[in-house]
This record gives C-alpha cells, sequence and structure tokens, in this order.
C-alpha cells in the first residue's frame, strides 16, 4: 500500500511562524513523523510540497497506478482551487482533507472547500496531528475495502 | 485522564439503515471499540447518547472537574444548538466535533456547524473511524497540553 | 393498519386562543375526530402531542415494527428540527406533515420546512382539516403501496 | 355548490412519463375520478387544463356568479404567474392550491409558490390524491362557511 | 400624434373589488376619462386589455409605423415579463409605465420592475390619476422631442 | 390649498451640467414653472432647496397647519434618509416622491427609496416633468379627498 | 401581581466563567435580588431555570390564570426557539426579553431573535442590572395598563 | 431524421434593429439559411416562432412521434418559463438551446436560462451562427445515438 | 456625576402622533420625568434634541471632561450613522442606546442599529419607561465602575 | 488564418473516466479531429494544453500577432481564473469559450464564467463537438470580419 | 494650481485617541504638513473640516470656478453618503478619496465606499500618509492633465 | 533599506492597451521609474512580474532577511489569491497594495481584496502614480517604524 501525502502552497513555512495557529514543527518535522509512522503501519508514503496548483495537480494525476491512496494539505487552495477537485474526481482516489488550524474558527473564507466534498473525510485543527489522523483512517478505510 | 463521548440524536439507531452514510456498526459496536482502545490508550471514557439537547447540556455542564475532555457527535444539533456551543464555552473543556458522515457531501445546511468554532477541531467522513480518530487526537492533545 | 398522530409544540394550546389561524377546536376534540375517521376507515391510530422535540424524535424512532404511517404536525420544530427530520429518515416510515394554518400566508420563517422533503407530502390552511386529509391520503397511499 | 377545477401547463401530457413523479393516471382519469366524488359529495364540477395564463386566468375570473370555489394545480405557473395569484385575488374566491408531486424533495425554485399565500391552504405529494383531497376540504370549507 | 395606452392582465376587473388599492373607477371609466383628454390634447388614442403577454407583445411591435407613443400598465407582467421589456427595446418607442397603487407600499415582488428601465418614467399610486399623468407627461415628451 | 415643494441635496446644483439625466431647466426655472402652474391651479405653493437632511426634517415638520400637501425631490436622501421617511410619517401629510431621472435605470443602489412607502405616489423619469406631475397629481388627491 | 422570571439554558453556570460577558453574580445571586426588588416593589415573583426548550415552553404556557407577565432571558434559545415564540404568543402574557450582555457586540447570529418580535420590549448588555430593568419595567407597565 | 427549430418572443423583430446584439439578418433569413443546410444534412426541418408562451408549449409537446430533436432559441422565455421547460422534460426530446447575442455579457438577469439544464447543450453569441452550429451539433447527436 | 440625555430627530413630535408606538408624552414630559429621576439619584443631567446628525455629533464629541455618560435615543440615525457610532468610539464615553418602540416589532430596516455594539447595553420597546431604565442602568453601571 | 486551441487543467486525462460527461474520446482523438477538420477548412491551428493557469495566460498573450482566434476549453479556470480574462482582454482577440459537458446542468459553482462575458460567445455540452462547433463558428466569425 | 483638503466627521478628534488606527497626529498637525507640502509644490490649498455632511456638499459645490481638485477624506460618510457622491459627480471636480485606516482591515461595513467609484483613486491605511500621497498625486495628475 | 516591487499577471502587456485603464507606460517604463525614486530616496529596489501565481508566493517567503518590505500589484490574483495573502501573513513583511486602474468603479468582482486586509494599506486609480505613492508611503513607514 503507498500513499501520496500533499502539501499545498505556504507549507514550507511552517515551524517558525504563526506557531499558534499551526504548530511549531517545521515540514520536515511533520514528514519525518508520517515516514516513522508508514513504518510502523508497513506501507509506503511519499511527500510532496508545491506552492503551485498545477504541480498539485500534476501529482495527483501521476497517483494512477503508482498509488492506493491521498493525503492532501491543500491549504489557501482549499477554497480557491476546483483543478484540484477536478484532478482528484478525475483519477477518483480515496483522498482525506487534512488542516493544521480549525479553519470553522478563522475568516468566513475559510469555511468553504472545493476539495471536502470529494474527499471521504475532512480533519482539521490539531496541527500535525491531523495528518497523523489522516494518513492512519486512509490506511484502515483501504485495509478494510481490500477486505470487501 | 477521562474523557467523555457523546452521541447526538438518532445515533441510537445506527447500525440497521442508512448503512452507506453511517457504517454497519451499532451505537454499542462503536462505544466498546472506543472502551477498547481507552484500554489501550490507559485512559478513562464514558459514553452518554441522547436524543434531548437539554440532556447533552446537561452532560456537558457536568464535566467539570469530572473529566479532561470531550468527544462529541452532536448529529443534527450541529446545525441548530447554540445551547451546545454555549455549554462548550461555559466549561472551557477541550472538546473534537466528530461525524460519521462526510457533511460536506450532503445538504447545504450540513455544511454549518455552530459547535465546530469552539472545538479543537473536527473530523468527519470516516464512520466510525471519526470516534477512533477524535478519541486519539484528543488524547494526544491533552498529553502534549499536560507536559507543558 | 396502525398510524401514529404526532402534534408538536403548543398544539395543546388550542381551541381557546388564535382561533383565526388554528380554529376552535381542542386538541381533544381533533384526537376525537381522527378516531372516528380511523374507525370508519377500518383503521387503528394512536394520538400524542408533545412540547419536547425528543420525545417526539422517541416517537418516532418507536414507531418501527408497531406503525405503518405517521401523520406529524410539527408545529414550531417545522421549521428549526433538523433532528425530526433525521428521525424520520432513520425509520424510513411514511409520513405527511399537516399544518392547521396556512404557513405560506404568515411570516417569512414558517415558509420553510426542514421536514417536508423527507415525507410524502404536506398539507396546510384547513385547520382541523388538514389532519383530517392527512389521515385519510395517508392510508390511500398504504393501501395503494400494499397492493404493489 | 359548483366547484371549478383547473390544471395549468403540461397536464395534458400526464400518466405516460414521469409516473415516478405523477402518478400513472391521466387527466382524463383524474377528471373523472373527481367527477365520481363530486357526485358523491353531491356538487358539481367543472375541469379545464390549459397550457395558457392567461386562459388560466380568465375562467378565474368567469369564477364570479358561477363557482363557488376553485381547486387549481397550477403547475409550472406555481412559481411565475404573479398574473393568477392577482385574479384570484380579484375574484376573491375561495382556493385550493394542489401538486401531484411534493414540490419541496424538487429543485431549490419549485419551493416557492406565488399562489399559495392568497389560497385557503395547500395540498402537495400525494398525486392524483392532492386533488381528491384539494377537492373534498374545500367543500368542507365551503358548507362550513355557510352554515356560519 | 398618436398614443396607444396598454392595460395587463386583472385590470377588466377593475371598479368592484379592492378599491381601495385600485380606485373605484372601472377600466371604461378610465379609457372614458383618458379619450377627454386626448381631444383637449388634440392627440389620438387608443385603448387595450389583455390577460395575455404575447397579445401585449403582439400590440407593442404594432406600434412601428403606427403609433408614436405608449402608456403601459403592465399590472402583474411588471415583474414578470422580460418579452414585454423586450418588445418596448425592439420598437424602440417613447413609454410611460404607469401603475394604479403604490407598488413600494405593498409586497416586497411588486418593487421590482422589468418594464421601468427601458422607459422614459414611471408613475405608480395616483389611481386613475396615474394614467392620466402618464399620458400628459408623455404628450409633453413627444412634443419637446419633436421641437428639437 | 397650500403645497410644499421640497427639493433635496445638490438639485441647486441643476441647469448646467449632467443634462442628460436632469434636464436643461435651472433650479429656478423650475420653481417659476411650478408656480405658474399653481396659478393656474389657484392655489399656493412655497418651494424650498437644501443639501441639509435635518432642514429638510425641520420643514416637513413645520407643514402641519401651515400646508394641505408635500411634493418632494429627495434627491439622495431617497435611499438614505429614514429621518425623512419618519418625519413624514409624524406629521401624517399626503406627499408625492418625484425624481428627475428615472432611477431605476441608473445604479442599483438608486433602484431602493426610504420615502416611497408612505408617500401616495411616485413619479420618476419626466425631468421637470416629474414636478408638474407629482403638483397636478397631488392637487387631485385633495380635491377628490376633500370632496368626501 | 405575580412575575414569572425566566432562565434559558447555561444560566445555571453563571458567576465563574466568563464575567466579562456575564457578570460575576451566579444565578441566585440574582434571583435574590430580584426578590428583594419584588419586596420593595409589592409584588410576587418565581424564578425558574431551565436548559430544556419544552420546559420552558410548559412554563409559559402556563401561566395562564397564574402569573401578570413574564420576565425571560432566553439566551441560546434566543436564536433559535420558535417554539417559545409560539408559547408566548398563545398565553398572550406581557413578556419582557432581558440579555446579561450586549447581543449586538458579538457574533452575527446573536443579532436576531425569534422572540423579541411577540415581547414589550428587549433589554440587553447590562449583565444583571438587564434583570433589574426588566422586573422594574414591566411592573410599570403593568401597572399603567391596570389604570386604563 | 426531423427537427423542429423553436424561435421564442420578439424574434419576428430580427434584422432591422439591434443588429448590434442580433445580427442583420431576419428570421426569414434565418430559416432559410437552416432550410439549405437541413437540405445538405439530408434531414427535414420545420420552423415556428410564437411571441406566446403556450403555443411553445404546444408544439414542443406535440413534438412526440413527429420529430427527433429541438433547436429553441427561447429568447426572453429562457429566463422566465418553467412551462416550457417541464413540456422539454415531459417529452423527453434531445434539445439544443440556442441565443444569437452573448447573454453573459449583458444583464444580470440574462445569466440565468431554466431551459438549459433540461438541454443537451447550450450555444450563445454567434448571431445566426448560434443556430447553425445548435442544428449541426444535434443532428450529430442524434445520428451517433442512432448508431448506438 | 453628570449624564448627556440625546433625542434623535423627529422626537420632538411626540406625544400628538402615533402614540400607539411612542406613547402620549411630549418630550417635554419625558424630559421632566427624568430631571425628577435625576434628582432622586442625585446626580445632574442635561437633555438635548436635534434632527440634525452633526449637531449629536458635536454634542457627542463635547462630552469630554463635562460628562460621564450619555443616554441615547438616535431615532432614524440608529440605522443609518455611522458619523454617531465614531464619535462614541472616538469619545469613549459610557453609553446606553434607548428606544420608545420595540424596534424589532417593525420594519426589517430597523432591526440594525449601528450604535448599539459600541454601547453597553440597548433598551426597546418601553415607550418612556425606556429612557428611565437606561438612566437608572447607567448610573448604576457608572456607580460600580467608580467602585472599582 | 490561424487559431490556436487552449485546453485547461484536467482535459490531458479525457477519454478514460467521467465519460459520461466529457465523452470517450482522448484529447488526443480531439486534436487530430480539430486538425483534419481546419485541414478541411484551409486554415491552421495549433493545440496545447495545460494545468497550468499561468502557461495559460502566456500563451495568450503570445497569440498577438501570431494567431487571428482563439477556442478555449478553460475547464475548472472557467469559473475561478480572472487572470485569463484579463489576459483575453489584453490581447483583444476574438475567443470562443467550449465546454465539453452541460456545466448548466452540474454543481451550482459551474455556472458561472469569468471567461464567457469577454469572448463572442460560449458553446457546452455536446462533448467533443463543442469544440468542432466553436471552431467552426469562430472562422466563420472570422470570415464576416474580413469581409467588413 | 488651488486643491481643497476635506476632513469628514470626527477628524477634528484626532491626535489623542484611537491612535492605533488613526496616528498621534492631531488634525492642525496634518493640516499644517500639508500646508508644507503645498508650498514645496507650489500650489495653494485650503483646508476644510465639518461633522456636517451638507457642509461637506456645499464645499463640494463651492469648488467651481475656485478650486482644481479635492482630497478628501469623508469619514464614516464615505459608507453612507450618496448626497456627497452626487456633489462631486456635480461639480466634475477632479477627486482623491483617503483615510487614516486601512478601511479593509476593519468591520465589513467599511469595505463599501459610496465615493471612490466617482474619484481618481483611493489611498486608505497610512495615517497621516494618506492625506499626503494623496495630494501629491492629485497635483501629478492635474500636472499631467494640464500638459495634454 | 531593500523593497521588493512585485507585478501580477498581464503586466507585462502594460503599455500598448486598455491605456485608458492602465495608462501608456510600458512595464519597463515603470520599473525604470521606480528605480530613480529608490536612488533619490536611497534605498534599493528589485523588480519582478510574473503570470504565474506561485512564482509570486515563492518571491514572497524569499524576502524573509533579504527585503524590508514589499509593493505589489496583485492584478487579477488580487481577487482570486488567497495563497498570497497567506504567504504575506508568513513572512509578515510591511506590504502595501496597489492598483494602476480605480478598481472600484469597475466590475463588482474587482471591488474585493484577499490582499489588502493584510497589507499597510491600499492605493489605486494613479496608474503609474500608484506604484510611486505606494513606493514612498511603504519607505516612510519604515522610517518611521526603524525610529521607534
Amino acid at each position: 500500500m503507498k500513499i501520496l501525502v500533499l502539501h499545498g502552497p505556504n507549507l514550507n513555512m511552517l515551524g517558525a511562524r504563526e506557531v499558534d495557529k499551526y504548530g511549531t514543527m517545521t515540514l520536515d518535522d511533520i514528514n519525518k513523523k508520517l515516514r516513522s509512522i508508514a513504518t510502523e503501519l508497513k506501507i509506503e508514503i511519499e511527500t510532496y510540497q508545491s506552492n503551485n496548483e498545477s504541480e498539485l495537480v500534476d501529482k495527483i494525476q501521476a497517483t494512477i497506478g503508482n498509488f492506493d491512496g491521498i493525503v492532501i494539505n491543500p491549504a489557501a487552495f482549499t477554497h480557491t482551487s476546483i483543478a484540484i477537485r477536478d484532478a482528484i474526481l478525475a483519477v477518483n482516489m480515496p483522498t482525506v482533507e487534512v488542516h493544521l488550524s480549525n479553519i470553522y474558527s478563522r475568516e468566513e473564507f475559510r469555511h468553504h472547500s472545493y476539495i471536502a466534498p470529494v474527499c471521504i473525510g475532512q480533519i482539521c485543527g490539531f496541527k500535525e496531528g491531523s495528518y497523523i489522523a489522516g494518513l492512519k483512517t486512509l490506511v484502515s478505510y483501504l485495509q478494510r475495502a481490500n477486505k470487501n
């Protein structure tokens, strides 16, 4: 089983600023943490960050035949990118949307996600914990799906 | 560490109907599953279901001095109960909102939550997996908070 | 064939006040009238009034295996209760929504029903006549359904 | 007592298509059924269908002195015709609005009626049963009104 | 100079009912009054009433080469007919919109006119006085235009 | 019979600029024209212009016992002044709202009037002709009212 | 003269938390204060708190014949309960709505009250002072009403 | 194969006015052009224009058994006629919506079509070219459908 | 302690008209009543009425160093004046907003206040009683504030 | 004559998935088809697909001096890209917007196009037929324009 | 070259309070600063502050023949005064709108300006720097315009 | 002191087209002008244009440690890019938003900026003058901040 973990725009800046919202871990810390969990779960993961909508679209398209699922934190693109939504629809890949911060206690425009309706589910507010929970629930979901 | 798990209206009906949205587990199955996870995590949990808004408010009020956190699936009350929101604010107890179904791929009126903005975070769409992830992330959150 | 007739909040006050909107019959008068019609139609009915949303939810849940259909006047809960909507969805019981007054010639907020979309149909404006028509059309509906 | 039964646009197409929403009866079947009920109730009825808004307005205007009440299924005109609303106001004739389908479980634009606020009441969702209930409740209404 | 005076749906019912809103004059009374004013002003008028949107559209189209201007009370079509708006645009004929009642002190949906933006101006609230003022201001407008 | 003609903000600038919307007459020209019509109609008028909302409110209040009716062009205050609306309500004086330009073919925010709902009626689009028609219809209205 | 003082959900939690919004008085303190004022005013009061909408509805219904007026702080139900509004309408009892906090400087959803339009008036923002003012103005209102 | 080409209100006025929006061809020119294309495509067409909504509804209803598809320019009815939408649904006939002008660069109210959602597709902005493309794409669609 | 009592536009007209909404007291009566209460409370008050927004702004600005608090009935300016809101913010003076009528049972546009969010609280619906309660609660507020 | 055919994000995925909406042709199939039509029409075309908004903007900018028109299927960018709209405005190049699916029978957010108002026209719903019609109507448009 | 600098309501209070939003300069400081810049630029300026909308309107009207441009900080009137907008339109004087604070990071109602659409441009957020930049850009604009 | 000047999409097209909105200067002209001003102000600037949202995000992220402030004209991204907003928040760099045209006198969708609320201020409407004023006010702001 192989999972793609996608990080959207500005997540390469994590760990130094706005720690109240996003926590003190750097993106590398989070990726390491996720890899150690992957090892525990006996799965493979690949992590990828981009500030570029089309690179995320390309990555999602390239999951066909190479991955079993996607954990994505679309960050700012959550609220503006129909292209990412359409890419997920096109590859029809089980996807989990995660957010470090609680998007429902922030600005009104962060309450709406173009991505969530085409995902299995959404997890937000637990800082790096959102990724961890996202990865674990996705793996459980895929294991259950494989059994049936 | 002691966690209260609250189930809102109609969740006592789980397992037989609308399995597509909510999964095949009964509420008892979910509670058992959560208890076995609690044992693993070496914490205590109490579970409680009610179709009655005021009983949920009472339970939340009674957590003061007795619990360290709340996992709540407010079900239909998610979208209509300011009283539950105010109860969580009043007890100032770390709370995680969970949903069995992906509320963002259902009717428009299920996209808005009065509860989420006063919680740590929200998890939806993973059927019983939402509860499991909710319990685990809440425990992690409390352990990290206790350390500081 | 057995039908549950549910009356929502404040309908226990009928008959003395606001007769222009609601008519001069008391709730007892209406229940008696419905029972006499039930006798004519050779069906059983049970009537129940509550000012409490959760008691109505409980009653709806308890129809499984005991009733063949529901006539409900959700009164104020029409416009605010997703819990009742979800209960009807959960039991999947043929339901008719009725209102004494014409809700479309009253305040804007009374024009929207959370209940109607999960019912067979809605009848409003005929005072006690709404209940009578609701009971009769529900019985016809069930008889036709039984034939097929 | 004489009642005018008005059928709006496209109702002449009933019986062959979209039977899920509208039932399997043709308009002729419905009219026959209504006439047999009229005989039982010892009243007269006249039925009339038109795809033309102005013909419906003309018919409503012509009820003065000739009819005691109107049962109308305005179909598509429900949501677009202020002219029909104004005609009912002008003749001040007791009117019941009926719909074959449950308009509240269909497209958003079918939830609003220009006609309902100027009627005694509205009945929807019971296929031909909506007409039957509409005719009967109107007759009851008129009999009660005549007594006073 | 020749002016077409158009009366929209239900205006043939004037004089007997809803006199508070519309005044006690019948449509014939209004037409007579307008004809006597036309004589004073030394112009010709033709009056026409229809409950049918397309007949009004036909009449407007037929003004080309035959009339110098239009006084129209579109009644209910004010708020719903883009066809009449487009007809006025197509003939590019100076047009005055009039209303017997003050549409701004009535239901919200009567506050919006599809017709007014393509007219010279709008007059409402003066019962038959709206027509008289409409005719006179139109004639003044045309006389001034002719001079230039 | 004595009528107060009120001109709102910026109407003292008429005649030189924006003649397309407002015509080429100065405010003095309009006042003179209205006075000559008043003489014809054998009534008295007083004209008053102010850029100041409170001065218009004061003038309206002072009509009690001194005037029989008001013709008002509230200009920009049409869309923003509840104080003028309340003044008209307080004096309960028959009032006609006039506008030089057709406010319905201009910016969206000019389509709403706080004043119109408390007036007899509204006239717009006929440049100085709006005032003339306003004065004449008001006088007719008052003469008819005096007769009854 | 006998007044019912009703406290809505979560008001039993007063005095310890969120003192900025709600003040430092417990509900018991407030009730004692109100009773001492009642003694001064030579009237009787009864106080009642519930987290349960239907218990508040029941209490309101039971005022008929037993009370002369109601002071109600509906708390969270202010914004969600049409049932309480309908109960006040049904008993037709002079009612004053009070709030400890200034609901107009809080979240948007707290700006709308279903209750205020059916009350004599509303008082908010003065912490326990809102209750005191509410009780006193209600008593004045009733004394004035009794005189007439 | 036989196609019905329907032209809505005011399209009989084409060619002389508003040529910027609609082009310089008369309706006859367009019909001739379409007939010559039909000959090329070896299909039959019938063309029909009406300013009357109900006549268009009648024509659509009459396509059953007589036509294989419809090209319709509903003109003003695009934005107001649910009756035409329902007629297309009732006959379940492959339909293409066309517009001479680009409705998306005109008034806001012309951006919404009741008809488009029940058509195969929509073509706008190409003057008579919209009809030509509409006819050709419809024929292609039907030929492909016939093959399967 | 010195309090400024401000009366907004049209309140100089009180006592004779619209007594249903505003009561039978003149503004002088109210001012006298408030002065006698001030004497009882051993405070000074100054009262001031203006129909002019800027005079109210000037008065509020001039409270610095001269007054301890403000009772204001902004009347029509409640819903339109950001200048008054900004003046209160600029002087940072404890302010109470009062209304004679229940603004929540009147027109929709009277439900929103620009002033309330920058006040301690709002009192409405008790006719002159609103001023009395406003003055008393403001004095209590200031006495409590002085103690701390 | 040289035409640029632009394909937006995810259109490189055509042919295998979601064939119901988009048809069974791959993007290569469509491009081949368009090239063969270009040959027939004796024009040149260039085709280009990108998931990257800025590459599409660059391509549009580069049409100056090199192309005579653009056929664009902006896909997801239709609803989100003002940059593409501005690029089309900047080059002032005749442009036709095409869509494979009928965007008006899909999600609400797909009904609005930032691109359409700056194009000649829009064609949607005919799968690859939309491109074909788009290319042909654009060529006709340019030929007609060249003649004038 | 002569420029009028207009300051709206409450700007006479600058310098002592709310320095976070508005800076520590008094209005006199700002005016002095602007005069010294005017000297540098070899232009004349006049500065004027008023809390009164009509005085600002009068000043704007009086610029004709006396001034070459206006720098205006309309303060609260930005969001409420159509009269000031119309005055600027009437004098057709090049105008720059300035704000001390960043109105786009404040309350929603401060995001909309009635004035900006009729100005050359808007500058906000730089405290007194907004005025300085406003004056300098206006002078540049006028110099460029004079050259052409 | 070093300032980054960012130009968004399509600004590389300046100078030739749409000169009414954007002026006749090319981007190179503007950059040269800004560099000469930088020399005067004794600061360094770097200028950068991209049609690519992610390149702008990258540039903003790279300002940390290298620049003291940003002048940005986000062009079309003003209204659609939350990623750029989040990048500015992440680097917490003093930023000024500028626009060549007056965005408040253009299409409604250009009135909203995702960027302005996280900037010091916004300047629009002065063509290249907006950049000049933006650069100068930013430098003043930074000099003042450095002093404190």
